[in-house]
């Protein structure tokens, strides 16, 4: 059966009217009262242009109160969001639009240019909203924790990136999972620099809701800003990726962070261990975790008491949470699996990728890890080849299928080289016939994949490197620059 | 769908096995990985006399250890505990017995010998359990929230008791509220000194395996023990009906509690006005709330930023409930309904009372009560009559309806009387044949009712107040002492 709870947002604005919801560096901050306020008379608004339950409605904006807004504003529709990450190319984009079934798409002026060249029914820009006129719908009082509330995508390690499907539960679990690890203390305030479009980032503001408690909401991550936040704001918790991390800790200098910082939760793919252990020298508690789109951000993390003493490990499975390592070999590493109400219930028509990842009730992350003999799980490779850049996953897969795409390419590999500041960054193999050159391949690039995605140099080789079954071994790709 | 999540105790023990779960005033304690693993044996053990899945399992003990590691051990077979108020008469315990269907008993030693007299198919005393064999039984991994795990007694307005039904989700509910209103800190400690055999004692067992916190366990209240406890245990947290509140701010004289103290949580009916500023004249920060066994334990509660403001007032609704008020009056006053996922989804085997307490998903609670305009309950009546002394609720018409039965008795009527250290206690008014004395019906009275329903008073009288429609006006008894 169904769980039902009073809408989050709603309740927040009952518990605590006057306290801050969000808090922007520029000063500016709105409080849970005034951002239900906004929020229902954007749904309103929303409403007249067609925005209707269970329709899929595009977000396309970096960071915003206003987009925070709009996502409220669809909640108290009954609309679901398709969370569409800024980065992509109009490609990309197109796929996505068209197999989330996208009849509206909600666009940042700084996107809204964009929108005119993408296959969309309708795109809206957030801002022209405000002008709308209020349509009489009415809105939701309560929560279902099975109905579906947001579709963001993922690539997975083959072929096109999926819409992994969140419901309200799925968001809700995750928040009280955290809650559980972290605790709940008065005067928290969560610094959100990740994007909201990645579950990352708005798993912050649906603990915002949850907790009642105030974001701090930057439209993308400056060291300087973060770092201000925290000595001047008294932000207690910053969600990082290592790529930030390591910024913030340059910044620090000689100097200490004041005692409200208590946590600087670590997502995005393993840290370096000489990161971690200068953190823990600069006595910046940082906790590592492990998740992904498909358990609505982290699923394993690390607890303050086992921060200093497990440096490496992604933690324990948060308390509504399971873990299990499938068929590990003698050293005890396999697949990990994990369980929990947190996790998708699959992709969105996608039958078979769902089938595929969720087995018997368990999701297959395609990750490898162990799990020590006090219970703690150290990743030791991140799905298959996957490329985890400054925080965004990278999928080989995608780039090749991109690439191979192109006349005249006959083969491609990709890969991770290892960067000092990115952690990663994609390389690409060729084989190709002699009529196309690099720099054709490398505009085609340009033009089809996100700029993070494409690769940083292409090699033309004669043969890539495949096993006795002809699979491309990407792990040998980068003995080729030797 | 229903939810799955790991099993609460085992996952404690995973994620914290060395933290304390379990403190005793003689320093005795418990780690959660110790308490799981004896919950695991004794689980065995008792499938070995028939505790099985599904069976309905009846407590009869004061607050212990064991209790505790009996109620878990329930929980792991996937039984059903039946939790029985030790203050019951044979007669009341053999309704609730009979009624709830439970097949074995566990009793504490001191309960022991009453089961002799108890209408039960086995009796088994909680402490011979240890010599049993353990039983080849598997045990529970993980909980479905929508599994009943118990059913705890209460009698309503009218005629005999009914068995609430909790499931593990309404548990696992309340205790989510609670958290996201007190919020979680890592030094917390909840003092139980209410009997676990209520849901007001029952739901700190349950708070300290989901939140992984060390619960002071006393088998009653003692101020001396409580006041010590605060003092030199640091316990964070401490549930409080009036009456132990108002010894334990005697107990205090001038001192003051040290700041670990955070919360005193304040259940069971309405406290004078008097207490609380005295409360707050100490600074011990009193919250109050509002709750009952079917909704799990407190569901509207003040919060630490409103208790000061708002004295005399339950507070508002937990994070996952909502409230209304039942056609009001002029003044706005109407009976309470509440709603959440911690409110039970009815009586056991009680159809008619369960379809006339839930209404369209509301639970009405039967108390009267008001919502001001920023939103604060404040509860005016209890349930029409309920009397509440100590923080045990008492029903006139449940004790109308026994003395009724005695030969000679023609009318009763019940109602409380204001008692200086109890809150109030009852008193009976009785219309008799010539042929019995008050004596009679005061020794019939102690061999069928609890010694605390037991009316402190009997008065013959020559008629009872009754309304035009000849309902008893249980309000107007009080005039015939005059």
């Amino acid at each position: 059966m169904s769980t039902t709870i009073p809408h989050w947002l709603s309740k927040q604005a009952e518990l605590a009217p006057d306290q801050t919801a969000i808090e922007l560096p520029d000063g500016y901050s709105i409080t849970f009262n005034k951002l239900k306020q906004e929020s229902q008379i954007y749904a309103k608004k929303l409403a007249s242009v067609g925005v209707e339950r269970g329709a899929h409605i595009g977000i396309l904006s970096e960071n915003s109160l206003q987009m925070m807004i709009a996502i409220h504003a669809l909640s108290y529709i009954g609309a679901v969001g398709v969370l569409l990450n800024i980065r992509l190319t109009d490609s990309e984009l197109n796929f996505q639009l068209k197999d989330a079934d996208v009849s509206i798409l909600l666009t940042s002026d700084t996107q809204q240019k964009r929108s005119e060249t993408l296959e969309v029914r309708t795109a809206v820009q957030l801002n022209e909203v405000e002008a709308f006129m209020e349509s009489a719908v009415s809105l939701a009082e309560e929560i279902q924790l099975d109905d579906l509330f947001t579709i963001m995508y993922t690539s997975g390690t083959t072929g096109f990136p999926k819409g992994v499907m969140h419901t309200y539960g799925n968001h809700w679990w995750s928040a009280i999972g955290s809650a559980l690890n972290l605790g709940v203390e008065k005067q928290d305030k969560w610094l959100a620099a990740l994007p909201i479009f990645h579950v990352s980032g708005f798993s912050i503001l649906i603990r915002s809701v949850v907790y009642g408690m105030p974001v701090y909401l930057l439209d993308k991550f400056h060291a300087k800003t973060v770092h201000d936040a925290i000595i001047h704001s008294r932000v207690t918790i910053v969600s990082v990726v290592t790529v930030t991390l390591q910024q913030l800790l340059e910044k620090l200098g000689e100097a200490d962070y004041p005692n409200t910082l208590r946590c600087m939760l670590l997502g995005g793919g393993p840290a370096p261990e000489s990161l971690l252990l200068k953190a823990k020298e600069k006595q910046v508690p940082v906790f590592q975790s492990f998740g992904m789109t498909e358990t609505a951000s982290q699923i394993v993390t690390l607890s303050e008491k086992d921060a200093l003493q497990k440096i490496g490990s992604a933690g324990k499975p948060l308390s509504p949470a399971r873990l299990k390592i499938n068929q590990p070999d003698l050293d005890g590493v396999g697949e990990i699996f994990v369980k929990g109400p947190m996790v998708t219930k699959g992709y969105f028509e996608n039958e078979e990728a769902t089938n595929k990842a969720i087995q018997d009730g368990w999701l297959a992350t395609g990750d490898l890890g162990y799990v020590d003999k006090e219970g703690f799980l150290f990743v030791v490779e991140r799905r298959t080849d996957l490329i985890i850049s400054g925080g965004e996953n990278i999928y080989p897969s995608e780039i090749e299928s991109v690439l191979s795409a192109l006349d005249g390419v006959r083969e491609v590999g990709v890969t991770g080289k290892p960067d000092p500041i990115w952690g990663s960054k994609p390389i690409a193999f060729l084989v190709v016939h002699e009529s196309i050159t690099v720099e054709q391949v490398e505009n085609y690039a340009r033009e089809k994949l996100a700029s993070y995605k494409v690769p940083v140099s292409f090699h033309l080789v004669n043969a890539l490197p495949r096993n006795a079954s002809n699979k491309l071994q990407r792990n040998k790709l980068l003995n080729l620059l030797d």
